[in-house]
């Protein structure tokens, strides 16, 4: 069963069409307390269903992603009624979508969801596609499921209060979609000025393209068994970056990441595919004018290349795998690298970035 | 995806060629106390897979079925390096099935599982159909998954030490699939003496017509939204009289509250579909001579009715619903009954079963 994609600015609309259709016995509203402050006041002025709904709120942020919180989140729906009839809207963030849908395909043995993500990130990644969980013992998503929300209302319209970083961090995620597409779609996001962008609606059909090309790819494989694995682009070396980033104590937001492991990703791509040199040095240069230079330096390879072993889409720890790509829209799946060319893909790489 | 069911009493070698079959990355083995002890030494001699496993093992009984000790699972699967090409086994009865089954569904988003009963009840239920979860504040299964076992391997080799009361239990439910299924298959059960039964090879081909019947009901409706109902069969009286019991701290083991919910549901059958009397009389004998007269009196009605309304299958608590039967194999969903109805089925019940 495919979910839904609504691209509207209109979401109150858009939440009372849905309810209007599903007719649930029973409506909740899983969130947390920064959402609940700043956006649900307003869609509950404009939507009768959101304002009669039973709100559940958590406190906000990826520590919160945990057993203690999602067990509260089933005590409340038990207390609320909430029965295999009722619906759950997850408003807010990739934390609250991820732990949200798992909550819901979970209680009772599945009740329906919708996601209404109010980051950019969110909205291009993590609301879309089915995969909900929580961390688990200090791992990432490690408890969860496959199970995709029935509708995800996809707007623009709470982007405006978004900092610059966090609103960088999802156009990463936006870049890595084009990049799997094409070089029409890496020429369209190197050109848009995310950072003034003063036309949602420009900037809500440029989101919809770039959501088709995820949809495109889950639906193919809704399991990551193959093809899904293409949305793993950038992301062997991102998770590595963060995880360094973990141990050092220093901040490291997801996108940001993902931007820098974009670029060595398309400098293991050229070594290895032959990925156009060209297209190469355009990204570098856009990640390296919005991102910056990453902090690592090469007394960190080691670390790196240590953290990329354990991935936990490797299927044994010591090959390293990645997707890479021979051209935009040209990908090739299961590639690996030896420790030798990793180290050359991210000297590369610092010197693409500005290290 | 449907799941293989091995009806085979060499169960080391039915694992074994699974596990060639499948190659898994680390093999888990999730049991119980009971089930380690007096189950698992033999099989690991005989087969050098289980041998190897790395065994999980948790309190048995209901009261284990929690959050509580599926978090710790996780933490066993984490601690003993589980990944996505695991392979986890669980060998026990219904609690082992629900929550190992639980605990593998929502692992890493899903690592395969086969299921191995050990009891009667387990292999003729809870082992078949996908169905797996915890029990959350006072809540049956409030908390679960629809995800089937890539294997279940059912035999009757295990079924020589259990008690009396083990074995009716579970025949209780093979007693329900056959009268979903047809008059032959009510006779058969009827005549079979499954209290002396001398003849594992007859009992297994027993059981696989039985579980054939769900396995047919399940395939067809997999998320319970139609048929799948069928199988609530004595079920929503069984609840109702499992819930007085909590209340009263009387002992009344789930099989022996459904051979009684089975007679209740087959006179409102009779009542309001003209199920046959003397079908409904020759099953009545078969449930009293085998589990004697029910606890209940006239002045629990009330109780009963209440706790008939908050079953978790009904859609609102002011409709009853009941699957029903104009004759063995003529299924009615979605049935209702008033509750004097109801108070003149149970009356006639006491009368049948010889309270």
């Amino acid at each position: 069963m495919s979910q839904i994609l609504v691209f509207n600015n209109e979401v109150a609309a858009a939440v009372e069409a849905i309810v209007d259709e599903a007719k649930p016995n029973g409506l909740f509203i899983i969130t947390d307390t920064n959402v609940r402050r700043e956006v649900l006041p307003s869609l509950a002025e404009q939507s009768p269903a959101v304002a009669r709904a039973c709100v559940i709120e958590c406190e906000p942020g990826d520590e919160a992603k945990n057993l203690r919180t999602l067990s509260e989140i089933w005590s409340r729906l038990v207390a609320g009624g909430c029965s295999r009839s009722s619906l759950i809207i997850n408003l807010g963030g990739g934390v609250v979508t991820d732990m949200g849908g798992f909550a819901a395909a979970t209680f009772k043995r599945g009740v329906k969801f919708i996601n209404i993500p109010t980051t950019l990130l969110a909205a291009v990644d993590a609301s879309v596609g089915g995969k909900t969980g929580i961390n688990f013992e200090g791992l990432k998503n490690e408890i969860g499921v496959f199970r995709e929300a029935v509708a995800v209302i996809i707007s623009t319209c709470f982007f405006g209060s978004l900092p610059r970083e966090e609103l960088l961090s999802g156009y990463a995620e936006m870049l890595k979609h084009g990049l799997l597409d094409s070089e029409e779609a890496v020429d369209m996001l190197l050109d848009f000025p995310i950072e003034n962008c003063d036309e949602p609606k420009e900037l809500l059909q440029l989101l919809k393209k770039s959501v088709a090309v995820k949809q495109r790819v889950v639906e193919a494989d809704p399991h990551e068994h193959g093809l899904r694995k293409a949305l793993n682009l950038g992301h062997t070396m991102a998770h590595a970056m963060e995880g360094l980033a973990l141990k050092t104590g220093s901040h490291l937001a997801h996108g940001y990441a993902v931007a820098r492991g974009l670029v060595a990703d398309l400098v293991l791509s050229h070594m290895k595919h032959g990925f156009p040199s060209e297209r190469l040095h355009s990204v570098a240069a856009f990640v390296k004018s919005r991102y910056g230079a990453p902090e690592f330096t090469c007394d960190d390879y080691d670390t790196l290349i240590q953290l990329m072993r354990h991935d936990k889409k490797n299927i044994d720890p010591e090959t390293i795998n990645f997707t890479l790509l021979a051209a935009p829209g040209d990908i090739r799946l299961d590639s690996t690298a030896t420790p030798q060319e990793i180290t050359a893909a991210l000297d590369i790489t610092r010197d693409l970035l500005g290290c």
